[in-house]
């Protein structure tokens, strides 16, 4: 029996706090943060205890929940949760879905239609992956990382209960291993078969013929199809082009960004070079974007999506 | 003023042992490991106190000198330290140059010269660095690799020499993160100029159009010029030639394998999963192969080769 993450597990409100599982001490530790405003929420979100786009966006919905139940300046609220991390756009878009209604009924009811895209855009992927797969993912795109199902991860779950997954190939993922602490951590609970490797060891494995299909998440997607996603997912997309793997991104209709024209207008986060190494000077770009021209589909709750993008991917969808 | 290591601070042989220092506990500590008989040098190569595939072969030499002072049985230390690591053939190599005469002297030469093999690749590799060039490394092909000098450092070392590096992007390597650790170690100590990445962010400094070459130390070469080298090696040659970036290996020709006729008769080492994680089932291979048509030249002491590697390969050469 597979055990499966709760949404409200993974981010929820409380009377006097948004209450997240704390993704940096997953796998070891299962425990909660009590975020009591708006700015303690957006040092969670920065500091990544809730981390993947659409899970900071319902953690993000939350906290303007919560600030209106405590009689915050809501103008407030909206900027500080908004400049706690450039890349997702999902935290713009749910803070903009929360500013007509920011009660907690609101904020709950985006998270469960995060939740269903998810189920939908799973379904929608899983027809696209091949009988007995072998499935390559990065960084964590799991129901961690969505506020419930998850995206990329959802994808194989549906896949798999089509009874269609021989294996998972998961990317560590440095320098913050969501893929070895996170990803690894679902589908054990999942009990779908996996293997994690170091994110240099991707390449041999595709030349070896062990890879079908590259699936991962996204973080944000430009009008053009360019996607910004986890650091080294750019490179996996460049290698499954040079192997015919086709690759493809999962990701409800709140990561695109219509306003940025191509992946040129999409920020990258660049984080403190202490998570790479302690001891030399580091680089550490947290996000890369990877051309629409190397993405085979993007699947969104509304659909499998091809080129060209600008024409077939659908405008953000609002919440019911 | 640049530190360098020398060479006998590397691998040497005392009276009554082979002296290494001990590279799993660098750069946070400047600790010797004395290997008392060829059994022990064989775990500390095998534990990777010991590691790059010249630096390995001279210290197995050393090994055998060691092994003929103490009287034991030669046949014996050569399997024992043959069969320490499986993919290096500069090992194998090593061993067999040493059996016509297993004397500390021999051995002493083998090294002497195979620093004097890495300041020719130096100079030869030089010449195809571009002026104020970034160079794109992967794992450590520094003086601790190759007992001294370095060979893709030292060609990075030659072409600093020449004035000509402005940047060194170092791959930090998982999972046992030899860039992180030595080779920015030594770059540090070099006084080159250089940042260390996560191994998936070395395509997006790809696309951003600042790296200029990457170059990278070899294990095994085969005849046709198929490169066993550091895992992570093979996905960044893909992506070198997605940029139009030459990729170039340098090696002495004691990493030259002509009885292996393509990279598939090169034994790929599969280390231990608990390297790369210790909570869930990891894969683990330890190198991966480059095919020749993605590598624009191989440089070795003897020049720089160019394809068909079948021709301009020239045969390991024999120590004075």
């Amino acid at each position: 029996m597979s055990r499966d993450l709760e949404p409200e597990r993974i981010v929820r409100l409380e009377d006097d706090a948004v209450v997240v599982l704390d993704q940096r001490r997953l796998p070891d530790e299962m425990v909660e943060l009590r975020c009591h405003d708006a700015a303690e929420l957006a040092d969670a979100i920065r500091t990544l205890a809730v981390r993947g786009a659409p899970a900071i966006g319902v953690a993000a919905a939350y906290g303007m929940a919560l600030a209106a139940k405590q009689g915050h300046d809501l103008d407030r609220a909206f900027d500080v949760l908004a400049a706690s991390r450039p890349t997702a756009v999902n935290l713009r878009w749910a803070l903009d879905e929360m500013c007509p209604d920011p009660t907690p009924e609101r904020a709950r009811q985006l998270h469960a239609d995060e939740v269903e895209r998810c189920r939908a855009m799973g379904a929608h992927a899983a027809g696209l992956v091949p009988a007995a797969a072998r499935i390559l993912t990065h960084c964590n795109a799991g129901g961690l990382a969505t506020g419930g199902y998850g995206s990329a991860v959802g994808a194989i779950r549906a896949a798999s209960e089509r009874g269609g997954v021989d294996h998972v190939w998961v990317d560590e993922t440095r320098p913050l291993l969501q893929g070895a602490r996170l990803t690894a951590f679902e589908l054990e609970a999942l009990a779908i078969p996996y293997a994690v490797i170091v994110d240099g060891a991707a390449a041999s494995r595709m030349a070896a013929g062990e890879v079908d299909i590259v699936i991962t998440g996204a973080d944000r997607i430009a009008a053009n199809g360019d996607t910004a996603n986890k650091i080294g997912t750019y490179g996996l997309a460049v290698l499954a082009h040079h192997h015919e793997i086709p690759f493809v991104i999962v990701a409800p209709t709140s990561t695109i960004d219509p306003s940025a024209a191509t992946g040129a207008a999409i920020p990258i986060e660049e984080r403190d070079g202490s998570e790479v190494t302690g001891r030399f000077p580091a680089r550490n770009p947290a996000f890369d974007v990877t051309p629409a021209n190397l993405i085979a589909a993007i699947v969104t709750e509304e659909g499998v999506h091809r080129a060209p993008y600008s024409v077939s991917l659908p405008a953000p969808v609002h919440s019911r």
